[in-house]
């Protein structure tokens, strides 16, 4: 459904948006990265009904952002695990966070954190410049046409 | 509809994906990080119908993502500006543009690019540990629980 909805927009942020834009898909991965793996675990933590639990996963398979893998000591059983892809998707999942705590705050402080395994600090999102390695504001940067746009207008 | 499905969820990132994730939302802060301001110019790029694009930007405006002012030389008509609170999305927004661009190519490259104003340098979205500085990778940090978080079940 959001596939043929997004599917005229030539952007990155849409195309991105098809495969971890429908509901729970983020929240899937936000549990994978804690380390969820069975497909009870996802269940008992999403409370979703299990038919929608087993399409949202079996579409994250598809696009390569989780892999479905032997678990347990007898490896008859199997669990969900994320690829590079889908771990790469930890930057997304920690900016959304760190803003749903700033402006969502939960009355009891944050529900989870994000912490540095070397140190022990917060980790939060930021933007780079990747030129001089500065950490930038809003305010510091635009956004451009890139190579791949077609001209039609003002987006 | 998201609202109800979501909201047993303690989470900042459910809470954020209450208000952006909204089919189109994202897109729209896309557009208006990119200085779109009109009705008729979000509509034009996101080809999306009349009502459901007035729904997105109300609900953007109720939440404090967007605020409706006056604009123009006669000021009767009205335009819609990030707030300060939608600003800080741009982090998320980067981050999952630059997913975007690496896992689903354009075909002519990046169909946009965020470039920082001061050197000409791309723009990427990075997690940085608060504490020593230190850019991390998924393989840096752990997702633990916080003091918000109610104890019920592994995630």
């Amino acid at each position: 459904m959001l596939h043929s909805r997004y599917s005229d927009q030539v952007c990155s942020v849409a195309r991105a948006l098809e495969v971890v834009g429908e509901r729970w898909s983020l929240l899937i991965v936000r549990d994978a990265l804690q380390g969820v793996r069975r497909f009870e675990d996802f269940q008992r933590s999403l409370n979703i009904a299990r038919n929608v639990l087993t399409a949202r996963l079996e579409h994250l398979v598809a696009e390569g952002v989780l892999v479905r893998r032997p678990y347990g000591p007898t490896g008859r059983r199997h669990g969900y695990e994320l690829t590079e892809k889908g771990r790469q998707l930890a930057v997304t999942m920690t900016a959304l966070m760190n803003w749903g705590d700033r402006y969502y705050p939960a009355p009891g402080g944050p529900p989870r954190r994000v912490e540095h395994d070397a140190c022990g600090g917060s980790v939060v999102a930021a933007m780079i410049c990747s030129t001089d390695g500065q950490r930038l504001t809003g305010a510091d940067l635009s956004i451009l046409p890139g190579p791949g746009l077609p001209d039609r207008g003002p987006a």
